[in-house]
């Protein structure tokens, strides 16, 4: 029996990773512009870090980590998201004693969450994130909001949405919690099982549910906006007023909330508007978070990210029927007729390659006609003919496929002559 | 308690990502020019694909994969090398049926296994490798090879040495394994109890093994070479001619065994010879494989591959005192005075990285004096400096930080005149 790709995951082929290249090499380009650098860590981390890091009532933590043992009974999981495995390296790294500040980081991987796989949502995935940690000022949130937009501009996209909210300090969000733990307490029994824990738990995550969406009390709930207090509100206000001041659009939507349990002040999301995009329209989104590194034992750095996937960056582009350039061509295909030509060919071949022309040769024994085929296929711009005759002659006969023009050149001047030529 | 990264891995941070960078560029390049394209797979599989892949004799699937039980209940493992998923793929997907033959395909990315971690030897690993599948042609090892030496060539590393042998087609193999157990059959009992069980399963690796290398019988085994059959010994006839032509040396080495169970024919190894290298010389390895395919349940088609380490290459590089350009330096730094003059930063900020100018700005309401600090230190080219005047006349002081002159420019011809004198 064959063995197939595990359940949720899939095989990126040279037609999909052409497009992932370039979509890559402009968001890694975006980041050198805005001047964040990248950081690398590890596929898993100690299982503790996001119960810590991302928290105990998330679904992340509670349903969808790839948890298990080492040889050695290390608890250990498979990062589900960046922002605690960076926070923790922040804090192991006693990053905050750099000169430069604030610390702005990017990273580009693989992430795992164990969710039922449908389109745009696999069970690994690949997120791009930055976060700047060291500096509460408005004008970061702004920079990092216009970053994010930037990741989908910088490939053509238009049809984007930009959500906003706040989310408040921690005593803002108290008076908040408060507030809706008291709304919802009359209606328990209507709510979710799920939603039921929640207000317990984390009351704000029950803005979030998809099972009780269209509860009538959801529409009636109260808004964070009314409860957040002056400094919060203040720093609402700058955040805006940088925005406007960049000529970037936004909405302002007082039921968006992240999932993950470390946000303070603002929040965002990223939609597609794109017509066909499929029901899950965020793209991306990030905020601010004010606790997290001093709860992974670090000081009391506030910091803010965002990430987004690279799968779903992909659909969107698809769906505003954006085609990225991924055109492949060869510089030389080198053709042979005979045994002894072959020996040639290779050594003409690693020649050409170290001077940095693309080139590849026949390793079928392909006829010559087929050897000509294949140059075409590849879209090669000179077919080096070497036989028997050439060889004896030190020569070869270099046809420029896009004239059509044929000359013979002796082996040792072919590349002096491409160069000239090209 | 503050939460460190797992044992046996490590965090890339900022000065050590922007040498992998140089690298990952450089061997990304290489398989261009060598006509490789990209394939990416899940971090892991199946666990069956390793057992049947790897072999279940081998030592990295009886003592160092990370395997664990997902959600479902599936056995899945972290994959411990790159050339039994590639295969997968090929098998999956029907490679075999594409119009460009050979497959010529290469990966990058992070590897697993459970290993005492020393210098140059962490549990994530990061390989790079490339495969040929689909071609029994010996110029194409010889391309192969060609290209793992110029992974290091092409970062200018010179104290290599490239190591060559011929493990034979499965007659062969079958031969001198014969001849091997007849030559140990009479010394078992002397030898380490992983080459008792060896002689049993796979006696080939005895010839391998660390603890009875000194054994009186190591050094009278049977090579190998004496038992290859016609078509092999000129199979690696072939091989060399092709080398030869190349001008790439080589040393033939018979007690070469690969680790890996699929291998056939052409086995090679990179070593370097720098001085201060450390014990453990192979910088990476490769060979053919002439019944994985099949094994996989693919057509009858051989691959032939190689696969290097970034660890290792990283390593090589410092034993040979080679530093990586990794020069970095800000284009514009925008310095402000007063809270009016930080909404303007913000847009000229966002609009000089629109146009493509690497630029930062202060995020920690710094004093004048310590932003030029930041800008120095940063290596910014300009410092553009905005205060409260600036702001309401609708203009800004560019410094040249390199030649010292100072010019003031109105807010919305700052790029222009940047971009005419960049």
């Amino acid at each position: 029996m064959n063995i197939s790709v595990p359940r949720g995951t899939e095989d990126l082929l040279p037609e999909n990773t052409k497009q992932w290249q370039v979509v890559e090499e402009a968001l890694k380009g975006l980041a050198h512009t805005y001047h964040y650098d990248e950081i690398r860590t590890p596929m898993f981390e100690r299982t503790e870090l996001f119960q810590r890091g991302v928290g105990d009532t998330t679904d992340i933590v509670q349903k969808e980590m790839y948890t298990f043992e080492d040889r050695g009974g290390r608890s250990l999981t498979l990062r589900p998201e960046g922002t605690a495995s960076v926070a923790r390296s922040y804090v192991q790294h006693k990053m905050h004693g750099n000169a430069d500040q604030p610390t702005k980081l990017y990273y580009l991987g693989p992430m795992f969450r164990y969710e039922r796989p449908q389109q745009g949502r696999t069970r690994q995935f690949t997120q791009f994130g930055i976060e700047a940690i060291g500096s509460a000022d408005p004008a970061i949130d702004a920079e990092v909001i216009a970053f994010a937009m930037d990741c989908y501009q910088v490939l053509g996209l238009k049809s984007l949405k930009l959500v906003l909210n706040s989310l408040g300090d921690k005593e803002s969000r108290e008076a908040h919690r408060q507030a809706l733990v008291e709304h919802f307490k009359p209606y328990q029994e209507e709510l979710c099982s799920d939603c039921q824990m929640r207000l317990e738990q984390n009351p704000l995550r029950l803005l979030d549910c998809k099972v009780d969406r269209d509860h009538p009390t959801m529409s009636s709930a109260p808004s964070i906006l009314e409860y957040l207090n002056d400094y919060s509100s203040q720093y609402f206000e700058e955040v805006k007023k940088h925005l406007d001041a960049m000529g970037i659009s936004y909405v302002v939507d007082e039921t968006l909330v992240r999932g993950l349990d470390y946000y303070t002040h603002t929040a965002f999301e990223i939609m597609s508007e794109a017509e066909g995009f499929g029901s899950i329209t965020t793209l991306s989104g990030g905020g601010r978070y004010n606790g997290l590194i001093q709860d992974l034992g670090g000081p009391e750095n506030s910091g803010i990210g965002f990430a987004l996937s690279i799968e779903r960056l992909l659909m969107a582009l698809k769906a505003e029927g954006i085609d990225l350039e991924t055109g492949q061509t060869l510089d030389c295909f080198v053709i042979t007729m005979g045994d002894e030509a072959k020996y040639t060919a290779s050594s003409l071949v690693y020649k050409l390659r170290k001077a940095g022309f693309r080139t590849d040769q026949d390793y079928l024994d392909k006829k010559m006609k087929a050897q000509f085929k294949a140059a075409d296929r590849y879209k090669a711009k000179y077919a080096i003919i070497i036989g028997e005759d050439e060889v004896n002659n030190g020569v070869a006969n270099v046809k420029n496929l896009v004239e059509g023009e044929q000359k013979t050149i002796e082996l040792d001047k072919i590349i002096e002559q491409l160069e000239t030529s090209v």
